[in-house]
């Protein structure tokens, strides 16, 4: 028999107070669908009266199949719970779902509130009892819980009790500072289980401050926790909230989890996890974290010779899980440590079949050994890995030359003393044997000056004959450079991220001692692959 | 009395598989001295013979404090240790301390490596008696230890009681694969200490798949281990190794470790970590991860206004450490209270005095504040910021104006049908009242051309007049580009840094849309700084 197990996210609320995250109420929207397609329980949405973007959101509130449940803190003292304005503003959300945090610290309790810690207990009391009254499902967010029992466990026992007693559907165990190592929360949780408060009906809610917040969210599920809070992606305050992207699949696909548990999360959704994670960053406009566990575009990386060799062998040999079952990829990167079969995987990953004793395989070798001792490098430059591949084996159609280019930039300054710059770039092509020549500057509509790649990538794409339709919807979206070592010298690397509107994201690169030629070239291969993407 | 815990980096090895990790041989000197500093016990420089990295890395060996590894794999069948190429390499680098790795899995010995089980173990303790008898210290890496133990526990303690019989210093558990959850690492370090093979000469070495690297570390040294391997920052191939910029500052501030053990690390260098940890994302050009634990720069944010009110009554009410600990800071957004403390710190670091309520202080927060929202940084460019703080407080001279620049750069065909490129620059300076103009290209001695910004640096240098000797021994060393939001736009960050003959080492910073100009105006901040060092 399994048992249920309630995943509980808080990436609304709580993700909202990651450092540079400001969720508008349309975001709002779209991830709470997402969250609701992949299935987890709860959807805390915000907090309602506590800021205008999520009372808006709550006003209009999402249709879900989890529940949804609006957060809040339990009421102020000198007052009742029915005459508190911040309280009723939570309660008038509507939601059948209310979670309130309250203090259990006394430490909090008598220096950042500033009230007797009896009055704090039936601040709690009375706040849940308010709530279930209401007919709503409360829950108890009880904060600083676990410095708290440190200090003083029976009233932070107290504390909870009163929760319990008065109602609450869930006590949640917080460990607010995320100070609280993976065997102190063990312990700390199975003590409150065996105090017999409220039989399992306690959750957990942890901080990464010490990268534990994953261990410390199991931790108190082997002690028995049976709902557990957290945010997509890790997102939180400081360090971030228990990650639900590591944890959903870990509860999902190991044991003695998977076996033992059963969540809102099936396995068909979780296949969906990946997707989930990048449309998140994506909504943020982040930059998704490579090694991110499960759902990192490394996660399934094997760069190591000797382990892509025998990933090659069997996938099991360095896999922890199928990556398919979360929905990510393997990806064996080319670098000076692989060999040929390692080659032979990535080009079929590429689209491009090579018999196993094909010369080309140690001709394209060859090449990426000389290029990455010129300062190339292919490990995350993909669509410049294949184009080098497709030209050694002769797959390469030329869509266009280029002859010459020129770019002037200026920096002067004007009749009225003010600083302008200024760049112009003119580019000679010659596509279906005719010759070309463009011109454009670096000026945005806005009229600022947008620099000589700038002006390059516009000459380049002016006049492109019959491929400017193909490439129209092309957008650069990240550049990175850096000063690296080719042959003796000191050499540009430049590396062009881009996209285009059907979601596509490519990577290529350019070298050179001139940081405006290797630029030029890693933007020539990525017009290049755009437009073999469309042959 | 307490006991000694061994830090192992492999920040040098294993972090190197990181996808899109590359080192160059003076980036491995420049971080094993960061290393070295810190006070780890043991660094791993790499695999000599591997590839011409690391065996030019090992060639040239830093002279350390800790104890300098050679990494390289157990002998293969059917030859001598003495007879293995691969091996003698390893040997011929003539570190002091040798870590072999082996298998330790049936399934990885018989699917991997194609050889019998009884091979497999005489490999490994041929190996590991031919390095003890070469008066080296060896080490064992237990490859998979972790799964080979669930499948076949017997195989896998013979294995590593061959190692230990054969004279080595440390068995190694490797979770390979990453995917050994924290109470199953417990229970199997558990197993083998009881075991009695090797007392507590046991090593763990875990990988962040499940996002419990950490965990498992602390768990397996709450089992019994004595070693701990891990890398600055996380690096490592996926997800990436155990990280210890998050393990050493909890071995060291929180209990039960702090009291239990003593490391190479002391508090006093612990203070160094938040530099370590930014340098080290300095070298790879690679973004700090803001949420990262103690280090990040938002690991002591309060953004929800609850906490940062209690904050101000108490730290502790918010905080699990004192950032000041790892050398981190505290930062309470809306409230310039802790930042104008922080701020004179970093003044008075820089021979900068100013009073306690100087209205300049306010005046160069703001300043900074409105930089950093147009892309600026002055995390690293602490010369661009030394720059800003001395204008705002009228202590920086006019050494020269800048009237206008104008580059050009071309790539065409020459006659012989080989591309060739040329940028050529052209500066007007106003110096000591008199106007100069300087025009340079970007040929350098070899006839190769080194880009506009070269070409700019050399017009700029060329006719400064009486500081035309100051700067002679100016070199630009790196240079870093990265694009940025710069209020509502994408902009071009620019980071240089620059050294002297006199061995300083100085960064500066630009911004604009334009690369160049950017460029430009790090060089002019370079060029600024450095003359204010001789006046």
């Amino acid at each position: 028999m399994t048992e249920r197990l309630y995943i509980y996210d808080t990436t609304l609320r709580d993700g909202q107070q990651t450092q540079g995250v400001q969720f508008s109420t349309p975001e709002k929207h779209r991830i709470a669908a997402m969250l609701d397609e992949l299935g987890v329980d709860y959807i805390e949405g915000g907090w309602p009266g506590a800021n205008p973007t999520d009372s808006d959101f709550f006003n209009e509130a999402p249709k879900t199949r989890a529940r949804f449940t609006a957060f809040g803190m339990t009421k102020r003292a000198g007052r009742s719970a029915e005459n508190d304005d911040v309280l009723a503003e939570v309660m008038n959300a509507g939601t059948k779902h209310v979670c309130l945090v309250g203090k259990t610290h006394d430490f909090h309790v008598e220096t950042a509130l500033g009230i007797g810690l009896e009055e704090n207990v039936e601040n709690i009391r009375a706040s849940i009892a308010y709530v279930v009254a209401q007919g709503r499902e409360a829950l108890f967010d009880a904060e600083h819980f676990f410095d708290g029992y440190k200090a003083n466990p029976a009233y932070a026992l107290t504390c909870l009790k009163a929760a319990h007693d008065a109602g609450a559907r869930w006590g949640v165990l917080c460990d607010t500072n995320g100070g609280t190592l993976p065997h102190e929360v063990y312990q700390i949780t199975k003590a409150v289980i065996d105090a017999g408060i409220a039989g399992d009906r306690i959750g957990i809610h942890t901080h990464n401050d010490t990268e534990n917040a994953v261990a410390c969210s199991l931790a108190a599920i082997d002690a028995g926790a049976r709902q557990v809070q957290g945010t997509l992606n890790g997102l939180g305050e400081r360090c971030g909230n228990a990650n639900l992207t590591t944890l959903i699949p870990t509860l999902l696909l190991k044991e003695p989890y998977a076996s033992q548990f059963e969540t809102g999360v099936s396995l068909e959704t979780l296949a969906r996890l990946t997707t989930v994670s990048r449309k998140l960053d994506d909504i943020l406009n982040r930059v998704p974290m490579r090694q991110a566990a499960y759902v990192g575009a490394s996660a399934f990386a094997h760069k190591a010779g000797l382990h892509a060799s025998a990933i090659l062998k069997d996938p099991s040999t360095y896999e922890h899980i199928v990556p398919e079952s979360v929905g990510n990829a393997r990806i064996i990167p080319m670098s000076n440590q692989a060999g040929q079969s390692n080659l032979r995987k990535r080009l079929e990953d590429a689209g491009i079949k090579v018999k196993k004793d094909d010369p080309a395989l140690g001709l394209i070798l060859d090449q990426i050994k000389a290029r990455e001792a010129e300062g190339y490098t292919y490990d995350s430059a993909q669509a410049s890995f294949e184009l080098l591949a497709r030209r050694a084996l002769g797959q390469m159609p030329e869509f266009f030359e280029v002859k010459r280019y020129r770019v002037s930039i200026e920096r002067r300054k004007n009749k009225y003393n003010q600083t302008v710059s200024l760049s112009e770039a003119v580019v000679v092509l010659k596509v279906d044997g005719e010759k070309r020549l463009s011109v454009s500057e670096s000026m945005d509509e806005t009229g600022s000056d947008r620099g000589p790649v700038n002006a390059l990538a516009k000459a380049l794409a002016k006049d492109l004959g019959r491929y400017g339709e193909v490439i129209a919807d092309m957008r650069l979206v990240d550049f990175k450079v850096r000063i690296t070592q080719g042959g003796t010298e000191a050499v540009t690397r430049v590396i062009i991220d881009s996209e285009d509107a059907e979601g596509r994201r490519w990577s290529t690169v350019g070298v050179s001692a001139n940081i405006v030629d290797a630029s030029f070239d890693a933007l020539l291969d990525a017009i290049n692959w755009k437009l073999l993407q469309s042959t």
